[in-house]
């Protein structure tokens, strides 16, 4: 009852509903959707160094959480659309990373998981 | 407690911690390494009409799952580490929206919500 | 002389140095915007049907034709970075298409190249 | 008749037409498609430095020219199925950008063109 994937997917129907715009959410348009979003989170921190991007001011933070909240929205309308349980998603694939990246053999090293050398 | 969004994070503090993969975890590259697997996600739908992406089979569905998972997972990530509520912020995105989109304006019409006519 | 992709990158050059903006264009930035800016050029068709995304009226080319030139313009950018001749890399991953892909074999079907069937 | 984008686009196009890819390639596809690539390609900077991005070894570097083709065929691909002259469309950009970021207004700042602050 308190799972707030539930209670978002379900305020999203209702959203979709009111405005009906299921007709323009298929599960491909939606997919696209989130990539533009996560492409707009991202425009957020381009031009910023690492080092800047850990101490956003209020301005720049505001903008974040708000990028942050449409990639979410997206993420839940999609996953629900598709019958998706999320949550279970994310825990099946926690359990596969443990295994593929070993703590003791991936330690400190970015390249065991870097595209060109998979 | 039993809020989803705070024991993946967690999780993922302990999955990092142990490889030592914290420096890595600007929110700089977090949001690429985000961006990038909503691609992967999309790319499940490339070829696909909007039709055949309401009726995945099994293999297909397998797929999407992972890559929903992998983008939860990044943005819980990203989130963390910017001490961003993901619930809240959703919960405002959605109120945003609803002011925005008034549902006897917009009823029906994609165009309101289009890019180029922004 | 005459190679678009050679002026296009020396008037770019020229660009970013008039406005220092040399510090900012590393290849890992350039990356980003790359992407960026593809996802622009993608929102002008996520909410239209394939065919409609075949039937663009003036207005919505207009936007399409800028956000071409926006990725056309990071690309060789970011290729001018890295000394890449973008016209030998296309030759040459053409001929790898080529012999991936054999016409015979993969007619008709794009089930052959999608991702989660690789 | 020495153009680099036309040589392309004909060369894509036959090779879409030996393998009747030519219904899959709607505009909204090759652009979703585009986006995949440019992914692809800013994955091999995700968990690089900038200054690592400037110093790629020779694996890397393969790698990088292999998306950066990959981007750039799409990219021909959905500006042949608009009628998009891609080099017209970059010329006119650039001047719109000479306009949009007098070089002494923006000298040297970063700020000037980052998304939360238009």
């Amino acid at each position: 009852m308190s799972d707030p994937f539930k209670q978002l997917r379900d305020a999203l129907d209702q959203f979709a509903t009111e405005r009906d715009w299921d007709q323009f959410h298929s599960p491909k348009n939606l997919a696209m959707a989130l990539t533009v979003e996560a492409a707009e989170l991202q425009e957020c921190f381009q031009w910023l160094t690492e080092a800047q991007s850990r101490e956003l001011d209020e301005q720049q933070l505001a903008a974040v959480r708000d990028e942050i909240a449409d990639v979410q929205l997206y993420l839940i309308r999609l996953a629900g659309k598709l019958d998706v349980d999320i949550e279970a998603a994310c825990r099946a694939k926690m359990e596969k990373n443990v295994e593929k990246y070993p703590a003791d053999q991936v330690k400190g090293s970015a390249k065991k998981y870097t595209h060109y050398q998979d």
